[in-house]
C-alpha cells in the first residue's frame, strides 16, 4: 500500500534553504514572498490493511524521516 | 497566494537517497518495499489570481524548482 510523507520545516524554524531558494526567484523577479523547503516520501508499505499502512507510515516518520525537534509530518495513505 | 510544489525523481531514475532510506527502514524491520525520496516546496506568492498563481508556480518549478532530466513536478494552488 502506497503512503506519501510530507516533512515540513517547522514554523518558526529556521530554513536556510527555503530562505536561499526565495532569494534566488526574487532575483529572477517573481513575486514570492516566502518559500518553505521540506522533503516528501513515497513509501510502498507491504500490507493491505489501511489502518496498518498508517500507523506504520506515521512511525517511520517520526523515527527516520523527520527531526522532531525542528520538522512536522503529515501522513497521506493512498 | 499559497502555491505548494512536489518534486519527485522520475520513474526508472535511480533515487539514492530513497534507496538508503528504504534500507535502513528495511534494517529497522520495517516491510517497506520501495522509498522514493522528492521535494516539497511551499510558495507564498503575491498574487490573488488563481490562475496566475498557477502559472507562475509552474515556471518556477520548470526553472527553477525542478531538474527536468531527473524530476518531475505537479503544482498545487491554495
Amino acid at each position: 500500500m502506497r503512503v506519501t510523507v510530507l516533512v515540513r520545516p517547522k514554523t518558526g524554524i529556521r530554513d536556510p534553504q527555503g530562505e536561499a531558494i526565495g532569494r534566488s526567484l526574487g532575483g529572477l523577479g517573481y513575486p514570492v514572498s516566502s518559500v518553505s523547503a521540506g522533503s516528501i516520501f513515497d513509501l510502498e508499505i507491504d500490507t493491505d490493511d489501511l489502518k496498518e499502512a498508517e500507523r506504520l507510515g506515521t512511525e517511520m516518520a517520526a523515527r527516520v524521516l523527520s527531526n522532531d525537534l525542528i520538522e512536522g509530518f503529515e501522513v497521506i495513505v493512498g
